[in-house]
């Protein structure tokens, strides 16, 4: 029997691991490519709802996971903003 | 108090509508930006791993809204091949 911690460590690692490629992109491009301002307030809102659910079930690998994408997605918002007049 | 089930759904909308607009826009413009063919392969076996947490969790909202990303990846990733010649 796998644990249900192993398995949402691993699915945590992948989702999270998949942010990095377009944040890596956007630093060396220094523009936000194919997502608007508004999915990022989106994504905030609902990674951080994913979190109170995390913290509700007490299950850390959906807190961390999500906590992780929230920082993203702020982080995302504020390039976004940054290079508003470059794209 | 406010139900678990009804922060999980709540987030689980944000999350999914916010897959939307990328599609929205791959389907408008016939070409994927910004994101490879590996992070969608990632995705997949990401967003996979979490309907199976779900389903070891019992929570029905992870399990629906990882199923609905899961289809979203595959139909990006088919996307991106289809129009790869066109990027």
């Amino acid at each position: 029997m796998i644990d249900k911690e192993f398995v949402g460590i691993a699915a945590g690692i992948c989702t999270a691991v998949s942010l990095v490629p377009q944040f890596l992109k956007t630093i060396k491009e220094k523009r936000v490519e194919g997502v608007s301002s508004f999915v990022f307030v989106v994504l905030f809102f609902g990674n951080s709802l994913w979190v109170w659910y995390g913290v509700m079930l007490n299950e850390w690998p959906i807190i961390v996971t999500n906590a992780f994408s929230v920082i993203m997605d702020i982080t995302m918002f504020i390039l976004k903003m940054k290079y508003r007049n470059k794209s």
